[in-house]
């Protein structure tokens, strides 16, 4: 029989994605709703490791459910990825009194939770925050949507130039294993091609397509390309490849880089961080660990976290498809 | 055996939503791609009574996918729901060659579809474009994700201005018959209190809600409440009702109204919008008729426009769990 | 002999308004820049009254810049305007060792700390926040900028689905006795005609102008309102005559109310507010007291609170006539 | 005594930015307003040299005051810089009847202005249309206010994520020969640094300046970086450098690029738009020729078009005074 949880500790790990203080603020009103006390833990696992924490009520996260980044900051830990680490935070948490965590992040985060979880037998949920969606388990993870809109708004000003001077722009997105986000906002800024991970288009056509999109008489076009795209090249070399080719096109690129992190988290997220957050400390009250929260179909489900590191999210093919018809 | 389709007509009716013109491009981008013809159709129905059309190919569709509104316009046509009106428009639909029809918009759309198909047996797919999210069949409608963000940006501004002062807000969002956007909005902005049609929250709770809120220390509070809640009183009679009964509180009113209708289309909306174009315009190529293209678990599937009509959306019952667990 | 200055209290009074948090930090820092302490007084004169104090470090501002609303809240105080209440807010100060105030607010601020000033021979500058920009001495006053920016982007989006529909629109926005944001904020919109408190266009001329709009072919109309405007029918009076006069008309009517107060400040109210909390300290440490810092020809400027208060600002003529060509 | 003015030729030339489509509108609008006659050139000298004109009346600009671009392309003309291509622009002018230009855009676009003038004796207005505000004659150029927008967006956005991690950022921004981006949205974001065109600030200042921060506990820290700026380091040789001699800080860099060029114009571009293209067709209509309309003291004035090429701009010093304290 689960031992009662009465603390719960909450922390924010990896990379930062908006929608992480909504979870924060979430995780921190169901405690306070069935009458259990929570600790926020600052950087992640170090500060685990360093007792850096905080105790939160309901009005510690007021005006936050809007605001980018994480009010808990966020960090790497080498020093957890050692079983002295390890060792230590978990001295931390005992003297505190917390009996649970919830742990905010991706893959990384959550492989340090659940060995800490199979080390001490600590209760141990996951809410994924990561703008890449690269969970499996999960049809979004939080700050996606926001990501997406992040890019589609940049790449709309992009648009507004490059239709003035018929331009053709490369727009390099965030994506190292994943092309969610360059297929989906691709799509959304009505890209002419789009490179992912997932899938090597080849060169010679997107040579080809480029020399379509010049022929049907577009006055300009934007390529979007994720970090770590099949193709071999990286984007400016990509550049120069393209120009060398296609001496009719003047390309000019663009890396979005760090901005795609930031921002205020869109009302999906915002909702979706709230109803994460409820569903992980309720599942902890019901005895539950282990597991990831996420959205399946709409529906918040559970995913044992074990899967959740070692599933594979798939792009959906279709939207390569539209994705092509789209460019006609 | 259904007849080859070679020309497909197009029109947006009612009101109009973000993605619409993103719907429009996927409808002619998917034509083009499969080599027919595609002829939009001004002002919805009463533009097909008029045969006020336009040839439209890839290029009539540039740089719209970002932008509000409808190129085609929308109007309600009451000369469309007599005979002699519907004759008319098929008059000009044959005269054109037009065999077949993508009508984007909501309920009083796909009953005049419907009512055409059976009439004169010609094929027409509908595409779901309305903010309120209330059409059964899809898990989203056209513009209803972009509303949400419209909205949470307005209340996160009136936050700003509340929180400054401690001042209780009442904002009146969209939803006549549904409180999709209210819920959502509601939860997403941070709301104490959402009132929406489904649910007759009461006024008693009301009150007691808002002198919890007060005891709490919070220092401002946002009610969100859809046009057509169910508590029997207009937004400005509930301020009334209130502040007699709360002397404590000074109650300010905002009514959205119709910019909720409008602004860019969010990254899911563009997105969304290209997916249902493809398979509206793929669908009639494959001899179906009377359909609604929609989303469900992120699938593209097809509805009976009968079914679309008839059914009725139910609003998310653990949203309401959530937003009143957020407003601890 | 002026007496040295050691300690700066600051506070914001009266509406909010975006920048008011820049300008607080701007304060703040120039303190610390100077070697002297800063106290921050919340709510305005009712918190200087109730000794409501905090010290305030550069560290307390950080990530404040972008804020909208006021971190040290704001208040109307009517126990301020009593000589008994002055009484106790100066013995706080004396007791806290606050030696200068800056006020932050507009005409009711300063008429505050210019009678306070008086009273006590307490060093007094003033920094003009509110976003009618309806204080003499100051081309600009915190806000203004960042509201009609929200204002234009607000009404962008009812003219999307104005135009969607052929729709006239009347908009009302903030201004009492000032039409410095109808004026400017439709002109930036695009309206057709523009209704101040300055200027009694007449009712007839507005049915003209509308007439005359419809004739030459515009697909969609917008009015915008000032609260205050001289034509003497507030907006839904206004609709209701416009529906009686020119039946051809279908009226909505928007009224944008307080988001218009909230937002993260543009660039160019958050450096007014860096500038503006730079040169009201450093006048103080110069000796000078009473004094309202503005911006003047790009340059900030000095001018007695005493003209502040009195002088009255003119909407510029020359955008009058913008508007109306711009309407042709 | 000068030709009466029947026909106006309008062209956008050189780097587009937000505003110029208001621009048109309002040279169309003004054009219209006095019963003359408006022809938009496309693809700026370059179209004027093919004679690709289009006729344009007042609704061919409807609702393009808020849309980033040109509709009229812009183009860098080579052949524009021969006296055989200017030669075979005139003719293509007088042919359509077109008897004076406003052209818009910088100082590259007003050389080839007064050139034009000065070999036809060719009534030429210029109106100043670049991001970098380096115009001289004007305090504001079309597009500027809204880059600035642009960049503090981005860098909040930049923030949310530096704070989260403690990181320090780079961030470059438009501005070859002029700070003026960089200092304002430098000052906007809360950048701790600022590096422009106009001032060698030093290696050994920036570090002392990162240094100090870090002792002062701030969370992150933003450099905002000209891409012209005097340090004689581009952004990823400044990232080497900084880290080689500050391991502590891991340095992020951002290269904001063309995103800054685009956009829905600020209501400031607009409004200022709108007036000068009153002032530029009603300045012709007067007879006057080679002028650049402009803002001066929130006033439009006319300087004469060598002046304005001739003339430096200077950054307002006072600028590095407030950032330096506002970094405090």
């Amino acid at each position: 029989m689960p031992k009662t949880i009465k603390k719960v500790g909450v922390l924010t790990s990896g990379g930062d994605s908006p929608g992480m203080n909504a979870a924060i603020r979430s995780v921190v009103r169901t405690c306070a709703y069935h009458n259990i006390e929570c600790i926020g833990i600052y950087r992640g696992y170090q500060g685990m490791i360093e007792g850096d924490f905080k105790e939160m009520g309901p009005r510690s996260v007021n005006n936050i459910v809007n605001k980018g980044g994480t009010i808990l900051k966020s960090a790497r830990s080498s020093e957890f990825r050692t079983p002295e680490g390890r060792e230590k935070a978990h001295e931390h948490l005992v003297k505190a009194g917390i009996d649970a965590l919830v742990v905010i992040g991706g893959d990384g985060t959550f492989t340090g939770g659940l060995l800490f979880n199979s080390e001490f037998d600590f209760p141990v949920m996951g809410i994924p925050g990561t703008i890449d969606n690269d969970i499996f388990g999960t049809s979004h993870t939080l700050g996606y949507d926001t990501a997406l809109n992040t890019v589609v708004d940049v790449i709309d000003k992009i648009r507004d130039t490059a239709s003035s001077h018929n331009r053709l722009f490369f727009v390099e997105v965030m994506g190292r294993d994943a092309g969610h986000i360059a297929l989906n906002a691709g799509i959304g800024a009505g890209a002419e091609e789009i490179l992912i991970p997932e899938e090597d288009l080849g060169l010679e056509r997107l040579l080809e397509s480029l020399q379509k999109s010049k022929a049907s008489g577009k006055s300009s076009s934007i390529v979007v390309i994720a970090e770590g795209d099949k193709i071999g090249k990286n984007v400016f070399e990509l550049k120069d490849y393209v120009e060398a080719n296609l001496p009719e096109y003047d390309v000019r690129v663009s890396v979005l880089g760090h901005m795609q992190r930031g921002g205020s988290p869109s009302c999906f997220d915002r909702v979706l961080a709230s109803r994460l957050g409820v569903k992980a400390v309720e599942s902890l009250l019901e005895g539950k660990s282990s597991y990831m929260v996420g959205l399946q179909s709409d529906k918040v489900v559970l995913t044992p976290l074990e899967q959740a590191i070692k599933g594979k999210t798939e792009i959906d093919r279709e939207l390569l498809r539209v994705s092509d018809i789209m460019s006609t």
